[in-house]
């Protein structure tokens, strides 16, 4: 019997999400579990593994019909698919795919969760067709993925593509939750973005559509497209910041296209056209024509990219 | 009959270098040639084969007994070991390791020449037993090499690891060789540490030993381990130009080693110190212990790397 399922699963602090996938890519159905973080978080992958078990059983898939499942946690986890901690699922050391292998029975591979969202948007994404990219999610904070040759760059610690924690702005005095100051995530994510539109209100008395209603980075984008002026300028120190953290990504691992994702990147193209301008301003020669494209695949790229992990 | 010797040829701008190794990487021997540039430079391989060839006749080395012939040339080389040009050669495209051969009728690899030093400092110097290092050659101007799973990171572009041009300095008001401004290179390199020390001796009219005598990188460091004020202060200021700037290497590359090698690195273990401190206070904490040693193999990384591409 062929083996022509995969099950991709995107363990986050509050949702388990699921996926079941055929070897083409072609997501079949995706389900959510709640996280269980309750008593250091023991019951997640068996929570996850048992789920994955009936939704086979349930289409009558055998169980050597399943190539593997493949798991995208939060976290550092090594090219073993062990992590140190997870503080967000309340975890210690765990060997992630072992668990999961004696749990279902199945080959399992795991990676870090922004690192499987960029496997994904490679695999069936925005950056379909690439072999190197970086994918940069804009969120509450900043994830951050690389991949080189089709394959995760995992680091030495975990911590390769910790993109969001790049030093970006020398004058920041708060500090970021990884505890240094002037993190790209301080001023680039969906937050440090709201962070910038404060401070540039604050300084000036001009008046402003973000005056009014609550300041969100959808809301700096919506006023960016009817041209307010303060909005303009939030955008463009938006741009020079995302344009020169990008362009230091691209003398170290030069890719072939970023891709942009998350709550941010519901702005549009718009936001491409601001941090392309100050990429190419700030970029090596050579790394000067990399793409910038928009993620497509929203939430499910997790699920996309654990399912894809299995196919190396 | 066993293959077991190794060539490594390092294409310098003034001097073609070539080693003869064992596969285990000791230096049986190593040589000089010059580098022709004129015509294009369409003698310098065709010297380099025959220097070769020469080599391996006069010691009774038969043609099966060598593995290959590796090459390190200055200028972006993808995978397949073809460059678009290299200015520094007179080169336009060319597929170096097809016409190596070609020229040679052994196998043959290419790579760039910052590349391959990093590659040689992990296979036999001051990264041994590492997998993922990061190279910082400090010289004249600044090289980079990035090492990941053993393998160098060639890049999209052949751009990776062109870590002397990632922007350091907002203030920069001259121009890099590149065409930017603030790279880390004008800042850090041999030439950058000079400029640096210009700079900070017309702000201040404190008396410093690097008053007198020809102002070099060397002068600075010396002056800095008589505790001169002055040379502290210029030291201080390369060491959080280069800390900040290793610290985002690690956050996308994420390395076990870096690795300063150059004329800089002659200053010794004192440069490591200046670097580490700033290094710890940007990086993230995941990446935070990663070592930082001096170079060994000086002048010979490249034979040592460009041979070391043949044992992939």
């Amino acid at each position: 019997m062929e083996r022509s399922y995969l099950f991709g699963i995107d363990v986050g602090g509050t949702a388990v999400k699921c996926g079941l996938f055929d070897t083409e890519g072609n997501l079949l159905e995706k389900w959510e579990l709640p996280t269980r973080r309750e008593e250091g978080g023991r019951y997640i992958l068996p929570d996850a593994a048992k789920s994955a078990l009936e939704k086979a059983r349930e289409r009558g898939i055998a169980q050597e019909e399943v190539l593997g499942v493949g798991v995208g946690v939060p976290g550092p986890v090594d090219e073993r698919g062990e992590m140190p901690f997870a503080v967000n699922l309340g975890w210690g050391y765990k060997n992630v795919s072992g668990e999961m292998e004696e749990l279902t029975g199945w080959k399992s591979r795991a990676a870090n969760d922004a690192n499987v969202a960029a496997l994904g948007e490679l695999w069936r994404g925005g950056a379909q067709g690439y072999k190197n990219a970086v994918l940069l999610t804009l969120g509450t904070g900043i994830g951050g993925g690389i991949i080189l040759n089709g394959k995760i760059l995992a680091g030495s610690h975990g911590a390769g593509g910790e993109l969001g924690h790049v030093h970006a702005d020398d004058q920041e005095t708060e500090k970021c939750n990884c505890g240094n100051r002037g993190c790209l995530e301080q001023v680039a994510s969906a937050t440090g973005i709201v962070r910038l539109a404060r401070r540039e209100l604050a300084s000036c008395g001009d008046p402003s559509l973000l005056r009014e209603g609550e300041l969100s980075a959808k809301a700096v984008f919506d006023a960016v497209k009817q041209q307010d002026p303060v909005a303009l300028r939030i955008a463009e120190r938006f741009g020079e910041y995302m344009g020169k953290a990008t362009a230091g990504f691209a003398a170290v691992v030069d890719p072939e296209v970023f891709v942009i994702g998350g709550g941010v990147s519901k702005a549009g193209t718009v936001l491409l056209d601001y941090i392309r301008k100050y990429y190419r301003a700030y970029a090596f020669p050579a790394c000067r024509s990399a793409e910038f494209v928009l993620a497509s695949l929203g939430n499910d790229a997790g699920i996309y990219g654990a399912a894809r992990l299995l196919l190396d």
